[in-house]
């Protein structure tokens, strides 16, 4: 009697990529487009979702999936826009985890509607590295980065800045009181990500938070493509 | 012939714990404190560590040991202050570690000339998770939480507020255009960590810095204790 042995290589980022895939296949069926929105701790990713949504993003069913460590305090901010609010906790009675991956994500599949919606907005943990080193089945990627932070954060987290395609500049309005040099920042960007484009928006005055939208809308009119 | 099995129940946490003990007692048998200091992206702990440290902390022979994904940006921002300053990169060919673990401290000790300084400052990688779950070795835990990162910090975050004595609530000169409900946040910190320490610093004026100098001096004239 022959044995076969079958040499299985994987690493928990191989595992990762093929739950993405699935979830992918889920979302492509459905017919829904999936934006996983990253920034650091406190650079508005909420605030800014509950503007672009507030109005609406026209013609286009949005559900959000909140992702958080503990807790559901974005996705009850969120609740009063009348958008599909799902809540997904990483935390594990410990720490919790820094990302969401897509194990995590495809747990929470079976609590979202996919067929009543076409854009699913993925808010993830705040968090400048893990995040994004870990796929978890989206169309594309976007980050949020506040003028709060400083110019120098592309060449500090250059994975973070590299794997989005758009970079939202938050907090405008604080322009006048931080010393951010805006032409710096976006030559760091430039140096990690040149394909990158980038909005200027205030999210707590709304300058700009149309720009979002556009993008948002055009992602949801892309052809579904191979993961 | 018997087998003695020896079951050993470890896991990366009890390894890191058992470093960190390793190097709290070298720390120790050299006499230097140390502290962990850390935050989200952004939040001015180099700035921070610029002010109070560029007129010295009184006595005090302070070495700084810089944690970052990649690069040396903050460790040359340091260098100008003529305090000793150890660069210690986490970028491991890909998206990098998201926080300094013990070992990774450990692998930074040859580097750093412990009989001649007091007190080794450690500016964490800026994450509001994971560092967190990671002693290093330190006598005590400090974090600076911005005032334009929101009050709700503590709940979405409530290991890192948890696990540090000292908050250190920065960016005061930016009350005035964010919104920012002091006593809400502090009332949240309160909720998470009641024995909490907190400060209202400005890095950028300067306004309340002296404030992290005295808790400094007084983190480095504690009497040495078990880890």
């Amino acid at each position: 009697m022959h044995r076969t042995k079958v040499r299985v290589a994987t690493d928990a980022l191989d595992a990762n990529d093929t739950i993405a895939a699935a979830n992918r296949a889920d979302f492509d069926r459905a017919g829904v487009k999936v934006v996983n929105l990253m920034s650091a701790p406190g650079a508005g990713k909420t605030t800014l979702l509950e503007y672009a949504l507030s109005d609406g993003i026209d013609g286009v069913r949005v559900g959000v999936l909140e992702g958080d460590v503990q807790g559901r305090l974005d996705a009850d901010r969120l609740s009063v826009l009348h958008v599909p609010v799902t809540q997904l906790n990483t935390d594990n009675g410990f720490g919790g985890e820094c990302h969401l991956d897509a194990n995590m994500v495809r747990s929470a599949l079976p609590e979202i509607a996919l067929d009543e919606i076409d854009m699913l907005l993925i808010e993830n943990v705040g968090n400048l590295v893990c995040p994004a080193e870990f796929r978890v089945g989206e169309d594309a990627r976007a980050m949020v980065a506040s003028v709060a932070e400083g110019e120098d954060k592309p060449l500090k987290y250059p994975l973070m800045f590299r794997t989005c395609e758009l970079v939202i500049v938050n907090k405008i309005d604080l322009l006048p009181y931080v010393d951010f040099d805006m032409e710096h920042f976006l030559a760091n960007l430039d140096a990690v990500n040149p394909d990158a484009e980038h909005v200027l928006v205030s999210a707590r005055t709304g300058e700009g938070v149309h720009l979002v939208r556009d993008w948002l809308s055009e992602v949801a009119a892309r052809e579904a493509s191979p993961a």
